[in-house]
């Protein structure tokens, strides 16, 4: 089969390698029909994530067709058109009982799974993939949803709900700030209404991705550039500040911007993966009543995110706006990797 | 009436001062009868405070006697014997009706209210102090409970409970760990047995301390200068850490203690009161599901602690090491000072 290979910081290559094959009775092989490719992966293209070893195939995201089932799979057979999820995870440990996927402690070789996929095994930009635990990190496509809409199952909508908007504790009526209106932060943007907020403002340097911003269902948009940026926000509350602010790009000046517009009793919901530690200003903020939280995605809610795309009440598919072939694959890495100039959310490539 | 009077950085007395009159139609002037020192007036006494004026009263906690009512004041009579809540609160702005008592936005001259006493009005080191907003900021004191447990009610219990135990969302079965045993950490040990903590830890330096969290409810307690503090935590749980880390310190070293020891999932809940930034490890924290909570109590769940103070189920009045008449209140400050020597909780001052 052919795969995107990971070779070293900077290296990468479209190449044969020997196919994906079933090595547990809980596996189960996909044919990949449609991936994509994740802030993630270019992070570890930089480098930043040593985990990634020499010879990994890349990727975390996609839809595909079972072609092979292990012994002890019991809900899916050759055949079935599925997403695969970001997170891998036994659903028989601790965490899985508590529907934190993320944290499944169950063995893979690895040490802990969850975000396994390009990560600590092979991954999804591949001809076929190998699914560990594949009852409980697989999700059966209902007619209607276009591959389009179901890769973005995989991670980025379950991530910015999850992580965003319910960590953030969105409720009817409140002002959510997002900042960073990059594909995460718009699947943030386009779930908070799922909670009834009131007015969404994206904030963001990029004028471009602040237009995309309101397609995505945000009602206010604020170039974080401008100097009066934080006054600007404040005046689209009470003056307070924001009940919850979503961060989606992982730098210390954005986490920092979180902290200063959220209002007392709200919320900062960091969704960015960050490289490094960053101030906390606990001097003014112990006394302000204000929740922080960090996550990575569980994937518990893509049933039920699937559910709102197959009824149309969710537009998944919008986040796609470039189209490869696997052939293409490293033309879609190239414009992917220069999307503040080629104006990409998300890349999709397909068999 | 005399007072107990901050004259800058260093400098208090016990003095005269003119006598404490009702100024709002919902004021009620208390006479005060107990009251106790915080180690924020230690903070204030140092100049950390700086909204802290010359010629301001200091003290927040008190248990007195209902002397006077203003016309508006509707709940109580001259004679009614009171807590006095260290918060004030108006009960009709947006966050009271929240139960966000602590950033009420009533006007009393003030930017805001919520900690107003000793801090920026007239406390209640005094032997008369005017309580605004009266209906909402006092609580009558029922038939058999003693100034000296009432008194524990103005603070220290809704604190280490609300900041603590709620907004680190202890729930049954739970491994907490308390940093800081000092009376605010013993107030969240105590108070983490009502949401069936399965394992409360207490860690602080002193050994003194670590014996007198055991009286209060902790199971476990550890020396955090022992070396290897963090595996003797790790060890009373599963090895990943505990559910619940609560900061009663409020200095960056027992912050950053909190985020080593709390495991996937988990929450910390900052109770202590910061001078200074504090570094946090969002490179080793963003994945973790965590959420870090601050807050300045608000005093929501005082008639609640109260009733349970009343059915002696919980032992308020243990707090209380020391005793003081008014006219030995600097004897009562330097004995608190130096509560390491003098092995003191809450100093309680009497009439």
């Amino acid at each position: 089969m052919k795969a995107l290979v990971y070779h070293g910081p900077g290296n990468k290559a479209w190449e044969e390698v020997p196919d994906a094959r079933i090595l547990q009775p809980t596996d189960v092989v996909v044919r990949v029909e449609t991936t994509t490719i994740c802030g993630t992966d270019l992070h570890i293209l930089k480098g930043d994530v040593p985990a990634v070893t020499e010879g990994r195939i890349l990727g975390h995201e996609g839809v595909g067709t079972v072609a092979e089932v292990g012994a002890a799979v019991s809900t899916l057979e050759v055949g079935d058109r599925v997403i695969i999820s970001c997170i891998s995870a036994c659903g028989a440990c601790s965490y899985c009982h508590q529907g934190l996927y993320a944290h499944c402690l169950a063995d893979e070789g690895t040490s802990g799974i969850g975000w396994i996929f390009g990560h600590l095994i092979d991954g999804t930009q591949a001809e076929l993939v190998r699914v560990p635990f594949a009852d409980n990190s697989l999700y059966k496509v209902p007619e209607g949803v276009s591959d389009e809409a179901a890769v973005m199952l995989s991670d980025i909508l379950p991530t910015g709900f999850e992580i965003g908007v319910r960590y953030g504790r969105v409720k009817p009526g409140d002002v959510v700030a997002v900042v960073g209106a990059g594909p995460v932060g718009l699947a943030s943007i386009m779930t908070s209404s799922l909670y009834g907020a009131a007015r969404i403002i994206a904030l963001d340097l990029d004028t471009h991705r602040l237009e995309q911003a309101i397609g995505f269902g945000a009602t206010d948009a604020v170039n974080s550039a401008e100097a009066d940026w934080v006054d600007q926000v404040k005046a689209m509350t009470d003056g307070l500040g924001v009940d919850v602010a979503i961060e989606a790009v992982g730098i210390p000046a954005t986490f920092d911007a979180c902290t200063r517009i959220v209002r007392p009793g709200g919320s900062v919901a960091n969704v960015g993966v960050h490289g490094a530690p960053v101030e906390l200003a606990l001097q003014d903020l112990w006394i302000m009543d204000i929740a922080i939280t960090t996550g990575l995605v569980s994937t518990n809610t893509t049933p039920m995110l699937l559910k709102l795309v197959a009824q149309r009440k969710l537009a998944a598919e919008k986040f796609a706006t470039h189209h490869f072939t696997f052939d293409e694959f490293l033309d879609a890495y190239d414009t992917f990797g220069r999307a503040a100039e080629t104006k990409a959310l998300k890349v999709v490539i397909k068999r």
